[in-house]
């Protein structure tokens, strides 16, 4: 038995997708800007002397342009605040993202391992949907949000975009049909036929369709 | 010795106000819909029976309409999501802030004991600005940016407003005129005094207009 | 561009599956059990008065025989801790599940919002693979293992069986098929159809099948 | 509406100062000697070879003196163990502060970014105060404990000192006074203006007594 | 191979032990007033409602007076602050102690399963040590402090006292003694003949005068 | 007073031995691969460039095969999974062990400092027990499960074998007779005489054996 919630936001109504919980390092520091020219990584990039920080460490206007919708193969982009442009929000523990949508366009079900998400839509009509984790004899009793979750501009005419705060530095996403059907190596065909249920053909003509 | 940071965000410009760390238990119920009816307080209100939980519970428009500047002594008004208004964000780690700023209006010197905070700026042209700690011999080696922040809105005629992220579902602020000036009880006159090296009088005059 | 590891594991080879960071309250009690009676969920159920505690509460058998994999749809069965066959994990911050999968039996491709997950193979040779979260703009240079991950039993005689270590209480499981095709309500027919670019009648095909 | 609450303690009566939680990283490793001769940073210094950890690295006279309260504006003095120090107490999460107020010395408002306080007055009669944020719509229901907190030392004629235990190896302070009035750059005269309703004079006088 | 660190502490000399890592919860409330009173617990008592706190729920003479170091078998006596004597302590991850030793008292070995420690002596001379965990084939490029500790007072005729702060507000202690060799029902003497290597007599009479 | 609960488990009964909270750092990667070549630690090795990463990475046959009880004094041997057999469980939070036992074998008193464990017993019957904390008058009403436990093989023909989850990457592991009897340097004779109620005979011939 599985439980979703589907709804639809417009112009300014925030709206909550529950996900993995915020990871993040606690600080230590005030601040800490992200020094991606350093070799080593300890669960994430070290800090650059904070005397040569500077205002522009803690700004940035990646988010100020509509993103390309026309790229990829869902009619959607987002575009999110990271180390490359905004070095100051390393372990801040927080991101912020732009989601834009073209007419029809879709944010394919997928989950962020690292964070929870509230969007608001600042332009246009977006069907929001979270699919609940599958119950088993464990959770019966309980109705839980999932992380699987997408976002659908209902609008054939016009592109909608929202905002996104999501709680970690460094979210992370992982699109289920691209997780499952592209990946390189990819998934055996017959672990996707006994999951969906579909036959060699069918795997083939979906990965197909994802990669052509 | 003490650093500052101004810089000035306009349109869709994502500026990242270093805050305290985000503060959140960590969850482990896909959700919890907090219910504000229970008697009990664990760190937050309890969760109602998820089987209860609808989509209203994850969609709010409490941001949808403009604050209103005109309540208040600083000519800004901000309207944060919360388990009143989105009670399926409990848990989660997170909150949204809308900000309106009347034309030179402020959002006045304050800290967020709970979260890290990232401001984006949706119309007009708004001074972000935020205040290192003292330097000590701790820390003589760092340039630290502050909890202590403010938002003023350098355009004279027209409002201006923004969203932030901010990274706890009770993010709390303690804005510090007020708080040094106008709690009840009031601190001590003569701490007020030694610590702005102001006399009786002028501690008088600012809690009155502060209060009045 | 994707990324997947796949692995053959054999009797007592240990494979480790990352998934989500290990979501847990930090315990202030030496220990808590879980006390299921209670009308209150705060993060969890609470604690059991300690001078009820008994050895039972920190043993279980439910491990203890091997799971029916017949049934369900994917000749797999799992087992877990719970507050309910192991009361004394409450806030202990992990689980262990027992295994068993059929000849070519399937545990499908799922994930854990809540724990990371090392499986050790006991008996048999089982496939075990996990995808990388799809690669944007933000991690290109990145390789990342995901947390959809499946377990195959390559035997096409022998059942094979595997435990698994699970750093969370309650770690929570989100089987990407039934996720996204057998949800109640379901997701709307153009989400999946544009998610995986397939047409209506697919849809309903495997929608079918999973569900029938 | 503002609460405060402020109590006298003398000769070895705690006192508990809430202040932000506190921050620290989870430590894997039974110790972590600070490497202050590392040019790296990541949420903190690394760790020396343990192998050339001695004795001293987990003790201290820093504490042992008192500190001069004739340097600084206020009559008091502040020492905390540190990775300097105390070069043990990396990660773990935990530091030690000795103050010295003079006779009528005030340690001013402040507040700890990342750490909890206990204080221990060990001679002498001190007025500890910590002031409510301010309430908004969020929180009417509750009476909160501030950060902004100071100490006083009633006593004219005798210096008074305490110990502190504070809940981070790193807890960051920053002075109220300090950090509005003499941040450099200075924040800007309007802010001020508006934020304490003083006018540019004030400003001037306040900004300069504290400077001077 | 094992490894331990022994130290004297003299008047005033901060000394850090390293135990493990605090264990708290993450405040979502500026203070919780421990409501003893409740029949629940989550990790600990519910909050008192806040309207309800007072001064005197942030303040305790609990360690004022010296403790009785003639009761129990060691010469010594360990008073911490707790829910009970300081309310206002609970989820502020931090207790202070009072420790007073007889003369050649001793704080036996033990461990704090839930924080670290920082004692620092106030008069007299202690002999402060921890042992470091047993190495083997895991860690043998690491020395590393254990979380086994004890105090000695140095002084055969004076007694000598100290302060730690402890950073949990519950955190535990397990006095190696007694846990091996008191506790009821007590450990079967096979185990503790094989793990001390002595015989049956000797538990028996190591047994009789820790409990007599 | 003290409480210890003893249980006996067999095939397949898993057992939880409460221990301190699981450490971990909260990962930002979606994974990490221990770099044991880096010279830095900073709470743990850095990752390796994870375009470098292998199957290998994943997996170990490091528990395939029986430990060793002949070697060390009790006739057991304990096999973890570790940054060096298994790199990718760097910041995964979770260990596995495998546990032999000799005919009458024993797994001293121990702790772990940073790991809650969960024990399945796969083949014989094993006695685990652990101790409860000493009750003071902190904690007069609860029972407390301790961290201190140990396994003992209560057959005297067969070995018999388990597995462990371990709620940590670095569990760590600090074994009583050996941590208070045999550290180098040795504590001190009269603290071990104070301490456990015996003379200096008795202390010498003690560590002799376990030395020995």
């Amino acid at each position: 038995m599985m439980r979703a919630v589907n709804l639809i936001i417009h112009s300014f109504m925030a709206c909550l997708l529950s996900s993995a919980h915020a990871i993040n390092p606690e600080p230590l520091l005030d601040y800490c800007i992200a020094d991606l020219s350093s070799p080593y990584t300890f669960n994430g990039p070290p800090c650059k002397d904070p005397n040569l920080a500077t205002p522009d460490d803690f700004a940035t206007s990646a988010l100020s342009k509509p993103g390309n919708t026309s790229v990829g193969k869902f009619g959607s982009s987002v575009i999110l605040t990271t180390y490359q442009n905004l070095p100051g929000h390393r372990t801040q523990g927080l991101s912020m993202a732009r989601i834009d949508i073209a007419p029809n366009g879709l944010v394919p079900p997928h989950s962020h391992p690292r964070a929870s998400e509230v969007t608001t839509c600042l332009k246009g009509e977006i069907l929001v949907g979270f699919v609940g984790a599958s119950n088993n004899e464990l959770y019966t009793q309980q109705l839980r949000a999932g992380q699987i979750h997408f976002l659908f501009n209902l609008d054939e005419k016009r592109p909608s975009w929202a905002v996104s705060g999501l709680s970690s530095e460094n979210p992370g996403a992982q699109i289920v049909p691209l997780s499952t059907f592209t990946s390189k190596p990819p998934l055996p065909d017959v672990v996707l036929k006994k999951a969906f249920k579909i036959d060699g053909q069918e795997v083939a003509r979906i990965r197909q369709r994802l990669e052509g």
